[in-house]
């Protein structure tokens, strides 16, 4: 598929200008706007101006509140509960990671919960935003679709619970892990489907646990946790932490966003700030993190591999590129942001 | 291979009269023997007497300190760096998770590192700690051996730095997940190979990037993470996490304990003790521990699958029937535990 390539700062001014045409207060949709960009930067392709057309139609059928009163529910001194008034994720995990990371700069760590929350975008978004304060992020989220059983099972009780870590390096681009917990991404299926594409074994069995590797039929079968009963822990215990022990959906609870774009989805996510100086000098921590990366860098490789990487450098060097050539939009996406634009009276930025 | 059935009080009386046997003053010694018997009562065989052997060698050749200091360096409300002062790793992170459960008792949350610690048993050993404490437990640590390299590369960088997470159910036993970054722990390559079994493939590869599956051969390769580069990935920041920002040691420094009994290992680890209460009434989140757990239970099944688990479940049915019928040592193992109280003058207990 060809991709038009359109200047980041349009392409924001587009989502803003959309998100106020369907009711959201301007700040706040320069707040959206602004990190559904900045995901498109990063590559996470599946999580920017993909999902506009998606939190449009939620936001028309009285899915979201444009009102919100986001507010902390609970506080102690390293912790807070926080409201999300089913406001837009973004608004509610933006405001979390701030009263996360105000805490951690007191207190060396915080951890900050939210209920009432909704799809907030790439997992990286939020555990990136300490590192400017030298601090550490962890984010941890209950995906909006379950579409991994427990390991043996075949109910889909469970979603892809993702986990992003992201670390300061000193004169290399940061460490910005940011992963699902299954081996593929629901949104990977998508995509080969709608190419036409075979997937790999070990992304997703049949009820019979055979491998389905025709992603047309990704309807019959569920994804694979990474490492099988692993993977399968780590969804669970990462659920149980940002949607049970938040007060938010786990489980059978789990709205499917894709499906029903109108129930609040009670949307469970948690952020952690971990402030570097309260463990040792936040140079020598930065300086150790770049030696990790030249180790890293300089081990031998496999047969047919060029380079070892480490996690963000991808998304890093991604940004760089988009940042001067534009975010790609393909033209299928292209069509639908055109017509949407259309119908808020928004114009599409031309290539 | 038949295995002798011994009571867990007395293997913990003849692993406390080996350690004392070797100059660890009595009280640290009933502490580590605890800790070591819990590991093995739970089922991590890899962790509890089968270590005494190797334990014992390195303190007889120096390479732990028998009179430790173990101190807070550095501290914050929610925070706590710990020296280890190269003690017994078990006795570092009994007392880190003291201080982690203390703080978060009045701060909600409390993250604790350590440095200078040594080897400490089973993951889950600590995370379960601040369970008795209405708190959930995090714990990670870097490896004492590196057995796996970089996602694509040959070096063995990293180790299978595991991660363990524990919280308390209200009827069910509570929800323990310990596991390596890897597919497989390196323990069980070496069972394997003592029992002269074959290797899945997917456990390990060897140089060229082809399926290791002979055990024997298990030093010609390396062992795989979980999910590809996702494990790669959670192993660095877990070891980014545990090693590099308490100071301890990380990549290229860590000392292969199995290789080295004197060098001092400058192990990394830490705990997270997250109160129940700072996010919500403490009956609700067990309850609904339990009815996730009930939905996992629930689930139909995959062919040839009996019911589908949640971590912990399994350790939770060994503890239980290792208090009653005692803990299970094998012939190998048993002549080793026999020789060497023989060496000390303690008599390892009869079956």
């Amino acid at each position: 598929m060809s991709a038009a390539r359109i200047p980041a700062p349009l392409l924001e001014a587009f989502t803003a200008g959309c998100l106020r045409a369907v009711g959201i207060p301007a700040d706040d949709a320069a707040s959206v706007a602004g990190l559904m960009t900045e995901a498109d930067l990063s590559g996470a392709d599946g999580h920017g101006i993909f999902r506009l057309p998606q939190y449009v139609k939620r936001i028309r059928s009285g899915g979201i509140n444009l009102r919100p009163s986001i507010r902390i529910l609970r506080e102690r001194a390293a912790a807070a509960l926080v409201d999300g008034d089913n406001a837009m994720g973004h608004l509610v995990m933006r405001h979390a990671a701030q009263v996360a990371i105000d805490k951690a700069r007191s207190q060396g760590v915080a951890w900050v919960g939210a209920r009432n929350s909704n799809h907030a975008g790439p997992a990286s978004l939020y555990a990136k935003m300490p590192l400017a304060h030298d601090m550490i992020g962890l984010y941890i989220a209950v995906g909006n679709a379950n579409h991994l059983p427990p390991w043996g099972g075949v109910d889909m009780l469970l979603s892809t619970n993702p986990i992003a870590v992201a670390m300061p390096a000193d004169t290399q681009p940061p460490i910005v892990l940011d992963m699902a917990t299954t081996v593929a991404a629901y949104g990977k299926v998508k995509t080969a489907a709608q190419r036409g594409e075979t997937m790999p074994e070990g992304w997703m069995i049949d009820r019979e646990g055979n491998p389905l590797t025709d992603p047309a039929r990704a309807a019959e079968g569920f994804l694979l946790p990474i490492g099988g009963p692993k993977g399968y822990g780590l969804a669970l215990v990462f659920g149980l932490l940002a949607g049970t022990l938040n007060g938010a959906a786990f489980g059978k609870d789990v709205v499917d966003f894709n499906a029903d774009s109108v129930t609040p989805t009670n949307t469970g996510q948690l952020i952690v700030a971990i402030s570097i100086e309260a463990f040792g000098d936040v140079a020598a921590f930065k300086r150790g993190v770049d030696r990790a990366i030249d180790t890293m860098h300089g081990s031998a490789t496999l047969p047919g591999v060029d380079r070892v990487r480490v996690p963000g450098e991808r998304s890093h060097a991604i940004r760089l590129e988009r940042e001067t050539a534009g975010i790609p939009v393909h033209a299928g996406l292209y069509a639908a942001l055109e017509a949407l634009g259309r119908e808020l009276g928004v114009d599409m930025p031309t290539p």
